[in-house]
């Protein structure tokens, strides 16, 4: 590991401008504009390790690709066993310097490589734009030193989410190895190999390995930026839990001509008992729903009002005739906690449908969490509402004297779920991190208290008490999770800037705790 | 023809005791009795005969096989054409007397061999009672004239439903023949192969062959009798239409956290449509749903409240904790219009559910129809009454301007359906029928105004304005539709005297049309 440090230095010192020293975005952006098609064909590379979540031979040879990555730039590297899909951990600078830690996720989704405009996921193919706008296929990659297209893009599976990210980062500490700038703060690196099939193990990671971990900044580095092209910074992820309602009618189907007025129809009960759920206009009408809710801050409200929001172009877009809440912008309204009906089913629809009185009616809901609620307790407020409709709330599949004794009868199950991570605005790190972006001259920051989607900040807020943003840098039309996922290059190349003021924020270091 | 006749009074003249010439009753129970052996191997030949509904040659060769069996017992007989399925037309008697249209249908539902318990469903098996009781396969079949337990099952497709009623018929010609025994009315019988699939025919049939089919009574013969073994009489069918509701989200799924609180979700405007429906106990809120319903008179009423109702049994049987309808018995709350929640769709439940907004959901309703409902008439209900609820109606697959424009859009589909068939019980004609029921002694006859399920009884009614009455003879555990289905031996003889008694009934005559 020693060797690598010497050698990089070796070799990249004489080439650093003593100027560029000084700053290390300079020294990014030249690195980049002379090694874009290196830049590239690291990512290429990369993206040919097969990556499916849960493929535990596959992802550990990635995770060892990510080892050799993190140490020929001369960090430290260690891959942290789960007892399942290992993490990657990497560590480079000055300890006495601020701590910032970037997590990425070098897993991918499952593909269905049929659906796919190239022979494989795993086999990159370079384009001269994106595929619904006529690109086409580039036969020859590009040389080291090459300039490349920034319209150009790279279609893999997971060269959106999440490689790109971590390939920038890795030529962000090749910019300044060869540029002899040394990293502006102490940077670890955590990348997960289980994000996509739901980050079973990071919790307990975080946990086990909390002095490790230790950081004054998580940044996550995942998602698409604004499609402005604008920085963007994401102050927080919503939780989630998932409910499952079962409603019972009779023990089998009946017959609707002979029973249909006397049986209670499961599905219209648990039609009834959803409608209660939500007014009009979308509002969630379970009692106390966001009384746990941390209030935003004055910065967090005036950053969602001047949030650069599309809401009426997204409106047509889906063919929507209205739209929910009364008014809210889209963004204002992902800050509270929500109430989903993603999933409902009693009997057949369609051709099947047969004149029976359903046995049962199920429905799936998502609750997603805001900072302050637990999915403990959303789950109860949801099961206190059903209650106060008349329903008798079971956990278990009832048997026949439940059933028979229990006029109005509901199985409520709910799946673990995490609670939600954020970081106010008002905090002097996040007005650094803001102002980082800002520094990179690619536009006013875009801010956002929380992001609509859930994930596992709370990893980083609740269990290692670290502030914590969302920076991410690939563009919004990159087919994240379906298939052609793509990175246009333009996006990783500013990417490189972006992570790179990221990593050279003006953070305060917290106090050594004793 | 005639030289079935004459062979069948030459044999069976001599046998015949004058007393009996005045009553086709004990002239049934006698020849009955003599030939219970020859009675059960003619239901078991008519069995051999695969008869799934819609296989048009098997169909054919049941209804020549039907025409054979009216021309053995004098009557005239022939098929009549649909453009289909063929409908037997058989007629005997006294043209001057009061004219009894039997009804029958000879096809049947399909089969799953592989769940039978017998190798075949059209290889009738005998056993000594029900399976579920235990019952163990026959090996000999009776020789013609021997007697059978009553309890002995046979057990075959369409056992039940419809050709026992068919083969009692038969029978009872035959002992009104043996014993010199006129028959009391001018009888018709119409047998049809399409019940099954729907009876896409038999209106237009009943159109078309108007003059053949007049009558002064018609009896449809088919359903269980009452489970008490009591003669059992309805006189009305509900009529039914099938309705399908969609609504409409996003052109696409949403991700449930980015467009959760803002993209309408139509599975739960679905819920809140479908909830102001129908009131916590099942009452329908559309408004005017009674409104063409014609009042029950105030023999249907008594003979509702004399029902032998089981409800509290049924509702343990079923295991629900409670009833819909405040308070009716079942028997009374089908005599009313419902309105079913049949099937209800959106995304996905279970392993398959994903956090997304869904594009859209669907709900399948059944109609039931009582006398003075026209499908027509409460699909427009159905209609206005969304409508009241803030959606636009649409009949088409709505198109993109239309879903961008319209804040609240509902397809609403329905099939054509057909009106219900009532006879009104304090009729002369009905009042017949019941003395008839009750003359056999074997029980005070069960009357019920309506029957839950729907049926063509508007073919006699509005079509034919003949006076209807259902009156069924198999037992109700028979299995009808299903694997096992059976008939229970002793059901098929009395139901001969049961038919017998229909057949003799003192009906008013008709003055003839113009």
């Amino acid at each position: 590991m020693k060797r690598w440090i010497g050698y990089l230095w070796a070799v990249s010192a004489p080439a650093a401008a003593p100027l560029l020293a000084q700053d290390p975005l300079a020294a990014i952006r030249t690195y980049r504009d002379a090694h874009q098609g290196a830049i590239v064909a690291e990512l290429r590379d990369f993206l040919s390790l097969t990556n499916v979540a849960g493929n535990l031979p596959n992802i550990r040879r990635n995770a060892e690709a990510l080892v050799a990555m993190l140490e020929q730039r001369g960090a430290k590297a260690q891959i942290l066993e789960t007892g399942a899909e290992p993490v990657v951990f990497g560590e480079i600078g000055d300890p006495s310097k601020p701590t910032i830690l970037f997590y990425c996720h070098y897993d991918g989704q499952p593909v269905n490589p049929a659906s796919w405009q190239q022979t494989d996921p795993w086999q990159p193919v370079l384009r001269t734009k994106a595929i619904e706008a006529g690109g086409t296929v580039v036969a020859q990659w590009p040389g080291a030193s090459d300039t490349v297209n920034p319209d150009w893009r790279l279609y893999a599976r997971s060269a959106s989410d999440d490689k790109s990210p971590i390939v920038a980062l890795m030529q962000m500490l090749d910019a300044w190895n060869a540029a002899g700038v040394a990293p502006p703060n102490h940077l670890k690196f955590i990348f997960e190999g289980d994000e996509e099939a739901g980050s079973q193990y990071l919790a307990e990671t975080a946990r086990r390995y909390r002095d490790l971990l230790r950081a004054d900044l998580a940044v996550m580095a995942d998602g698409p930026i604004h499609e402005s092209g604008r920085p963007s910074a994401f102050f927080g992820l919503r939780g989630i839990a998932g409910v499952t309602l079962t409603v019972y009618g009779p023990i089998r189907p009946l017959h609707s001509g002979h029973y249909g007025n006397w049986a209670p129809n499961p599905a219209m009960r648990l039609a009834q008992l959803l409608a209660s759920m939500k007014g009009p206009s979308g509002e969630v009408l379970v009692p106390g729903w966001e009384d746990d809710m941390i209030p935003l801050s004055d910065a967090d409200q005036r950053a969602l009002a001047e949030f650069p929001h599309d809401d009426e172009q997204q409106r047509l877009q889906f063919q929507l005739g209205a739209v929910d809440g009364r008014g809210g912008t889209r963004h204002q309204l992902i800050a509270h906690p929500s109430l989903n009906l993603r999933g409902m089913r009693s009997l057949f629809v369609g051709p099947e449908a047969r004149t029976l009185v359903p046995d049962v009616a199920v429905a799936e809901l998502d609750l997603r969490l805001v900072a302050g609620n637990t999915p403990e307790r959303q789950v109860e407020k949801l099961g206190r509402h059903i209650e106060r409709q008349g329903y008798t709330v079971v956990r278990e599949d009832p048997d026949s004297a439940t059933r028979v004794n229990t006029p109005r009868l509901v199985k409520l199950t709910w799946s673990e779920g995490y609670p939600a991570g954020r970081t106010p605005i008002d905090q002097p790190v996040a007005q650094a991190v803001i102002e980082a972006l800002r520094s990179t001259g690619l536009g006013a920051p875009v801010v956002v208290p929380t992001m609509g989607g859930s994930g596992p900040a709370y990893v980083f807020t609740d269990i290692l008490q670290q502030p914590f943003v969302v920076i991410p840098i690939v563009n919004h039309d990159n087919n994240q999770h379906a298939e052609n996922e793509n990175v246009r290059l333009g996006h990783l190349f500013r990417g490189m800037e972006i992570l790179g003021a990221a990593a050279s924020a003006k953070i305060p270091k917290a106090p050594a705790t004793p």
